[in-house]
């Protein structure tokens, strides 16, 4: 999502070229270029996917035909993570622990099914601004919680240094997460102000914010984890230039300020 | 603030014509009118000062005398709280702990102060999405962790719905804050989506968004407490409409969704 302007091709031969050995991809451009296709474009380019985004919003949307459909396309891909948006409140709800109690049945019927496939469930908690009508999960005390009551290599959680930065709890629970093993995805976007209306499509390039991002890959990694660490920029001013560039950017960012 | 666009005396003639007893204020409004002036005109009407608002911006502002005035003014209006934003990072610095720290050490400084002005300082906790430019006290659990070196007396906390909603350990923190008796002020606004850019302004009337506003009224009364519940909506739209209109129908929102 961070170029989305670049062609699934496009963006193969930028990572490729650039030396970065996996991608994380979205279900709308994969499904336009096509499963197979996109399954055989990144297989033949020695590139691997790590997680497909997403599944999810299971508070809306309580058939879960839509998220048994992710899970098998998160198969074909070739990944063993499926990341879930879970979810706000339900229309006309007020009420965040029903919200929380409609993701853990979800849960509890998708994770046997995606085991079965194969992949695992990595569940997002998403920044506090985005409860009511995003995602209830709101920190990783939280996907921590909803993860319990499942093998960690059935359910796990996505850190992401956009959503929790803010949280003095959660270096407690990355560190809880990984000993469990259920860090499934680590994903890196940094914070600046004034947020844009919407507040969906203003994560800042890496260092141009206020979030250590170095000090949180040290977090993870002193888990243990060894798992994708992405970067995952929802900006209306990165989409509107060059994909390529933007790539190259991004990856001169992450040597600089976060490996 | 909700009807900000009101004078003074508009405000306060409105107040007295609806039954509301007291009245928040800000400090540059007073400011402007005059502090004796606006202090006489409140208790001539027979309402009291709940709050003041603000003291804080430790983080940014580590000279207190601002902050000390700010105390000066509560007292001359009569009221026993003064409201604090605590201030974001520091110029420059990622480091959220180190934040909170100034902030402790300003509370330190501060609160003898204000005691011996027979004022109360209430921390509020900003929601996260202020974390980096507003408030590194993002949680009632991080505002009692900072009020408890201090007598009740002298620190305690401001529970905002808008601000703490969403935090699912907030229910247990409003009952210790309670218990301990640091609820010094009880603030209401609701929260609607899509917030605005910048995120300040979007503070829904009561009763059109997605907090339960009855049910945290209840949490806070189980509590025993007996002070002021204030309205307080930053909004655009409110703000560019007739002020006695919008503070008529605040009470009549109020009435409906919170009594």
């Amino acid at each position: 999502m961070t170029v989305r302007q670049l062609s699934l091709p496009g963006l193969v031969e930028g990572c490729v070229r650039l030396g970065v050995p996996g991608i994380g991809l979205w279900r709308e451009p994969v499904a336009t270029y096509g499963l197979e296709a996109t399954a055989k474009l990144v297989r033949d380019a020695g590139l691997t996917v790590t997680t497909l985004c997403r599944g999810g919003f299971f508070t809306t949307a309580p058939d879960l035909d839509d998220n048994r459909a992710a899970v098998r396309e998160a198969a074909a891909l070739g990944t063993d993570t499926l990341v879930l948006v879970s979810g706000g409140l339900p229309p006309g709800s007020r009420d965040l622990p029903v919200a929380r109690a409609l993701i853990a049945r979800a849960l509890a019927e998708l994770a046997p099914y995606a085991a079965d496939h194969g992949v695992r469930l990595a569940i997002e908690p998403l920044h506090p601004m985005y409860a009511a009508d995003r995602c209830a999960v709101s920190t990783l005390d939280q996907a921590l919680a909803l993860a319990e009551p499942f093998p960690a290599g059935q359910v796990g959680v996505v850190v992401d240094t956009y959503h929790v930065w803010w949280d003095d709890r959660a270096p407690a629970a990355v560190a809880r997460a990984g000993a469990e093993g259920r860090i499934h995805a680590f994903q890196l976007a940094d914070w600046s102000t004034p947020l844009p209306a919407g507040v969906l499509n203003g994560r800042a390039p890496l260092g141009t914010g206020t979030i250590d991002l170095r000090a949180w890959r040290a977090l993870v990694d002193a888990t243990g984890y060894t798992g994708p660490v992405e970067v995952e920029l929802f900006n209306e001013a990165l989409w509107a230039r060059d994909g390529t560039e933007v790539l190259e950017e991004t990856v001169r960012s992450y040597v600089e300020h976060v490996l």
